[in-house]
């Protein structure tokens, strides 16, 4: 059989539904299934394919596998009135992470703030996700999350942090909302993995080898290599990345009582075993703030869309359009996707063919 | 007169004293005057040699021309349990930054997070002084503050931004807290102005000149350049630095409604004059949470001395000791300075006894 390299395209609306099935099938409840559908299918909208629907095939096989819970009794096990930790019960990251940001923004209209940890939990997709939520009731939201080693800290060779990405947002009045979601890594670790099929080179401050040598060659990253913090090495403020990462991961990992460090479980279905555990799954750390808590939000958006305006006038850089505003890229994937369909590559697609014929869930 | 090139030592209690007396010579209260030097102390303690006695000349200069109120009425614009704006009255920000942290970690005592906004501030001294005061409570301590514009955005070569710290500190059991306090910048400007004196090269990833090119000149910086974000250019993670820069930014400085982006007033005292004034001073973010908000705090600390060692023993890269933990450099420096005194170079010697002079202060 010859497979088109052309990238096959579906209705986002398909997709959802496709997704909400298979989680249905899953052993799901239908309303937690359709809202995991939410979160997957707004990382496709968004242009962030490695965090959509390319995922479900492996959520699939995670829940077949009993590695996830389909039916989580999620829990506050301590609270305040700004704060709560939330056990996820081996949930799906994208139903636990959901949850917990409702209480985050539900304390942060009853007294400002709100914070809310997370442990016992799973991936839960694209941290923009929950910021992008918090918008909706007019609150600054925030989002992190710790995942599975990958990255060295400043002078060492081992996989010891993941990715761990920060995410915020803030309404704008006329403008756009600024939205921020960043991995705390020099890089993403599909890029690598698209270096390797393309059996090209990385530039350098990406990566280094298992020896801790910085490396071009995308085989030695994974081969034992490791990913660079934000910055890559000590001379250009690797060590800032490391802080970044470190702190997202006490916030997420240490604060509620997930797992942490190299101990937080990783996301895959053969897992590496870790040589300890020391919490429950991988955590989350989820807050909003009531503007009117500090400033009259319209004053507020008003000077977001000043801020906006000001920044897009920037003297641009030779052979730029000049600066973006934080979330440009994702917004213009989400004004092509959302009205001509989502594009899938040929792996993808025969990856959701099989989760079809697994589940009976049909796709088309 | 022939200057010694070695530095002159001298006890940190000396300088602390000489520091007091001075603002108290310029018009500052006892308490605040005394309250004002313990943050640039800690500082040169720490050492961190910029943002410390180095600086005082400057601030008796800004007191001395009136740009600084000496006597701010530091209010409450507006606040929510876990909120609070506070309007500085152009008060030194050594004196409004540890008054509105206060009211920041009371009101975490009281509902289990607080977040203060500060606006008609000026600059605050090292982000780090203000969640060791959360430590001392044992809170989760957080401090941002933006400040007058340095970092091009990616795809820009205009400065906009400033370079836009964040701190945060966890406290352990045993071991000694963590303790992030890091630029946005990929570096500090002070880099810039050492590689200067000497005539130098900077490494690639740094800066970029006037046209927004790349550039290993420290005088092509000086003379209308800009630095990097954390990152440096696209490639390496820039927009990241840019998202984080920006995230302070707007807390700092929208929020409170403070000058934002490249209108935070500079810090100088021949300032160049802002295009336009969009709010009033800079501003400054301060954040503590309570740790039993979201877990039993001996636990959690017992699980930071784990992490800290973990850590600490992760593989080291060839040639190096292994990673350090975020704040040993500061705690390596503050365990001599505070025992055999604050090494400080020539100029900062005459330019304190410039000031002994104008103020009639003993230094010595």
């Amino acid at each position: 059989m010859v497979e088109s390299a052309q990238p096959s395209t579906f209705a986002w609306e398909r997709l959802h539904e496709f997704a909400t099935r298979v989680f249905i099938h899953d052993g799901l409840p239908d309303d937690e299934a359709s809202q995991a559908a939410d979160v997957l299918i707004a990382s496709d909208l968004r242009g962030i394919d490695s965090h959509g629907v390319a995922r479900l095939g492996l959520y699939h096989e995670m829940l077949a596998i009993g590695r996830f819970n389909p039916r989580p009794r999620i829990t506050i096990t301590r609270e305040s009135p700004a704060t709560a930790t939330i056990d996820g019960d081996n949930g799906m990251g994208l139903v636990v992470g959901p949850r917990a940001n409702e209480i985050a923004m539900d304390k942060a209209q009853a007294v400002g703030a709100g914070w809310v940890a997370v442990r016992n939990s799973n991936h839960f997709g694209i941290a923009g996700y929950y910021p992008l939520q918090a918008l909706k009731r007019d609150l600054i939201g925030w989002a992190m999350t710790n995942s599975s080693k990958l990255i060295a800290p400043v002078w060492s060779s081992e996989r010891m942090l993941g990715t761990n990405p920060i995410a915020i947002a803030f309404p704008a009045k006329d403008e756009p909302p600024i939205v921020i979601d960043m991995a705390t890594s020099a890089v993403a670790y599909g890029k690598i993995e698209i270096a390797l099929r393309k059996e090209g080179a990385i530039p350098e401050g990406w990566a280094l080898d298992a020896q801790g040598a910085d490396t071009t060659d995308p085989a030695s990253v994974a081969a034992g290599g490791s990913l660079q913090p934000l910055g890559g090495d000590r001379d250009r403020g690797g060590h800032k990345g490391y802080c970044l990462a470190s702190m997202v991961d006490i916030l997420c990992g240490v604060l509620p009582g997930a797992g942490w460090g190299p101990f937080a479980p990783s996301f895959a279905v053969k897992q590496e075993i870790s040589s300890r555990k020391v919490g429950l799954g991988i955590g989350h750390f989820l807050g909003a703030l009531r503007i009117d808590g500090f400033i009259d939000p319209l004053e507020f958006k008003s000077q977001i869309d000043d801020w906006v305006r000001v920044f897009r006038a920037a003297q641009p850089t030779p052979g730029t359009d000049g600066p973006l505003v934080p979330g440009d890229p994702e917004r213009a994937a989400y004004a092509i996707r959302s009205q001509s369909g989502i594009p899938l590559v040929a792996a993808v697609v025969r990856d959701l063919r099989e989760v079809s014929r697994k589940t009976g869930v049909p796709l088309d």
